[in-house]
């Protein structure tokens, strides 16, 4: 059973090469994956709370924000809270719970997130799971190049593996910060990228009105419709991590208004580190989230009923020997599924993350992303932030890890399709056929199925010893390392009506020459 | 927050050191570790198919047991079956269902496996879960000494880590082959050396007759009990691994009897990797996986009604690409969730494995091992063999995996830990003390619980890049290849009465100079 690779019908080729930039290897590189199809999870979530536990901390959530309140640092979110029912006094704002029901009533438990590619829309929320990429590691690292700030040109390298794999959804952001772009007009070149370069749904920084206006329209643009279509089609996301313990400050709270205003996608995930940012127990770390992403729903229903929203969850630990955060352990877990209860305890669409805290593609960075897809798998997630390539807590996008958890990630998508128990899939007549004692390579149910009966591991080397010390003992990391070099061939840049890139360049063009978004250098 | 520990109070000291062996390093070493306690399962397993679709997969069993029978090679365990119903024709033994309804009714659905220590007694059933070594490797490895066959030393120096750590709860074979042994001997000491050097629950080999008698024996003067308690009181277990598909070979066949008739645990796992011993879907694997199962249960019943036996499953697939078995797969995963189910349907404790099919402690050996164990965890596994230190899919015993996976052990036990919801550690007055944009470091609720809050991995390096790369860059491996050594520098014989100890020295020499087992060689 040498002869034929399992997975030759889905290995991706590049039906034709476009420019010089396709051109760098002699012969047409593919990599196997899966095709794309939607992830639904056929099984209840698991529960690791009572439903008694989970009001517990509801209402202890409640409580935090009716009598501590959280500290809103824009006027404008302030006023627009108090003319909603809430008591703001100085920059505190505590919000009653009647306004926490009427959010939840108005809050969307579905929607759709647009793409230009409409075959890559984004179900929102049920029971559906989407894996998107790295996002906003300040540096990356290979193993030739080592680890290094970004670069624009890192940057564009992620955004392409991200189009090449079927199992990542959505840009979560910048897998890398492109560093080499001045602050000022970062935005415009990297979102422009993300509009061209991929043709699945994209993030914006909520870094200011300015930056997530200029995201908007570079969205509108790139999907080719009018600002009233782009209202009613939610076409790009942002992500809103709260400055735990219980503030928003003036660019996030901006973000939130300028996005929720336009009907676009907003998910506030609270940064709550048990031991930092919030209560050392991991159930006070959970109320504190809680209590933030609930402001934060407020805040997008208080500016627009039915804005749709994505209830954020990120609750680790520290270190407690260092105070380093901590990432994929079992207390992560443990609050990915709480988290989730929560979460469909309101009928909102939940966001997790595929984390890990390694400084090195090994045994560790492996177990702790393993980790994090069983809670996130298990626990409901919806939306999996930081899917492929994060490392470090966050500090680096690594392109071996990225490919590592492609592997991963279509290991979860298998593990989802559901078994099939059919007549012919009971296999009684094999048995019959092979009877006592023989073995099933080749009988007929065997030679009809084994071309694509088991998943084929991107990454996994299932030789035996002495053909893998042959080959030079190579560990994951070295596989992954040729992977995603072979996956940047196969890169083709999706098509886009040259009008709709015309406009695109020209939007740029233009903000560049007004200055781009204002900076303090 | 550097100057503590957080797990010193669990720290593993020898309190005395006795002769040489326990004098290698100049300062008492230890081992940071949980603390054992049992390790309950409190929340549904998984279920990934229908009630009607086990139903299916139930009688599609009981239709090969009934119309293509098994073959049974020793005319002893044909005659004993033929008596109590089933139809035999040559060696083929065709088992009608109602046999099976009838062992299921008398088979217990828990009952303990006793220890030399009765600290170490395992309940076996129900939501409870054990972990075991690595057993039956050909060969072991580390970083230091390469791979290389198994040798009496080797074999002891697994023995005494599998004492050392309290996550190890049960010797499952020998970790590592002591080849070193005349086979014909071979037992006696390796048992000897398990009745010795731990106090946990061991195995024994169904490797005919006289080594199984010869592991009772063993089992029962370690516990200094009569032959009549040893009947009352399961303490000692034997893993048979049919010959797939469809067969039980003599050795297997001797070792069931004996067990049985004694009242030692039997756990019958059917060695059915799906496209080689067993139909390529795997819903068909698990057909036959099933079938053999309760073939094994049947078998026990028909010896001795109400002997305890366990449900083997190791279902896995293969590499479609060169036959290879594959380990820690989704289909492994898959498989792993419905063997549960099965084994809750008969109301029998459901033995399972931590598998991995990696030549290196890589991220791959991790990935395989944790999908395993979510598999494992998730779907209601008793009993987990190679729980700890298995590699290549069962040819190697690693040093390094061993504690790598003593960490996986510990950080799934931390998992099943209830969350506490209680008023104190909801923290809300934390949270009042701290307030919006403060920290939680320096606050009476973390200064209260910061000790014990969280768990600290054995291997986890989650200093920051600058610390780690000054260190040296290690790697997960690296940090495990120093903890096994300080493991083995802790360790302790555990005491036993000198009047036992002569007992047991008196039985092996005395049955060595009967010539031990038979051998052809």
């Amino acid at each position: 059973m040498n002869e034929h690779s399992p997975l030759e019908e889905t290995r991706t080729r590049p039906s034709r090469r476009r420019g010089r930039e396709h051109n760098r290897g002699a012969a047409a590189a593919g990599v196997q994956q899966l095709p794309r199809r939607p992830i639904a999870r056929l099984f209840q979530p698991m529960e690791i709370v009572s439903a008694d536990e989970l009001e517990t901390i509801h209402d202890a959530s409640l409580k935090v924000l009716e009598e501590i309140g959280m500290d809103f640092l824009l006027p404008d979110a302030r006023e627009r809270m108090q003319a909603a029912g809430a008591e703001v006094s100085g920059e505190r704002v505590r919000i009653p719970r009647q306004m926490v029901a009427a959010a939840l009533s108005t809050a969307p438990s579905r929607f759709t997130l647009h793409a230009r590619n409409p075959e890559n829309n984004l179900e929102m929320g049920g029971n559906v799971l989407h894996f998107g990429s790295v996002s906003s590691a300040p540096n990356c690292s290979d193993l030739d190049g080592g680890r290094r700030p970004g670069t624009h040109a890192d940057y564009r390298r992620f955004l392409k593996l991200c189009q090449v794999f079927n199992c990542i959804h959505f840009l979560g952001g910048y897998p890398v910060e492109p560093i080499d772009i001045h602050p000022s007009i970062r935005h415009l070149d990297a979102l422009k990228d993300a509009a061209t370069l991929m043709d699945k749904p994209f993030h914006a920084y909520s870094l200011g009105r300015e930056r997530i206006r200029d995201g908007m329209e570079i969205a509108r643009i790139a999907r080719g419709i009018d600002r009233r279509t782009f209202e009613c089609e939610p076409s790009l996301f942002t992500i809103v991590n709260t400055n735990s313990p219980l503030k928003l400050d003036n660019p996030m709270l901006q973000g939130i208004i300028e996005m929720a205003s336009a009907n676009q996608m907003v998910c506030v995930t609270p940064f709550t580190l048990a031991g930092a940012m919030a209560p050392v127990t991991l159930a006070g770390a959970l109320v504190e989230q809680n209590a933030e992403a609930l402001a934060g729903l407020v805040m997008t229903q208080t500016v627009r009923a039915g804005a749709p929203f994505v209830y954020g969850g990120f609750t680790s630990n520290v270190d407690m020997k260092s105070g380093a955060p901590a990432f994929g352990t079992p207390e992560y877990m443990k609050a990915v599924i709480v988290g989730g209860q929560l979460a469909r305890r309101y009928n909102l669409p939940y966001r997790t993350s595929n984390t890990c805290a390694a400084n090195a593609v090994d045994a560790q960075a492996a177990y702790e992303s393993v980790l994090s897809l069983w809670g996130v798998t298990m626990g409901g997630g919806n939306m999996v932030m930081h899917g492929a390539g994060w490392m470090e807590g966050g500090l680096v996008a690594s392109y071996e890890k990225f490919v590592l958890d492609c592997d991963l990630i279509q290991m979860v998508m298998e593990f989802l399709r559901p078994l099939d128990t059919g007549a012919d899939a009971l296999g009684l007549d094999a048995m019959r056929e092979v009877g006592p004692g023989g073995h099933f390579f080749g009988c007929a149910h065997t030679l009809a199925r084994y071309s694509n009966a088991f998943y084929a591991p991107l990454i996994s080397d299932w030789r035996n010893f002495q053909q893998w010390q042959a080959a030079g003992s190579p560990e994951a990391q070295h596989k992954a390392n040729r992977l995603w070099k072979e996956a940047l061939e196969a890169y083709e840049k999706p098509s886009m009506d040259p009008a709709i890139a015309e406009e695109l360049d020209a939007f740029v063009a233009h903000r560049k020459e007004e200055g781009g978004a204002p900076t303090d250098f």
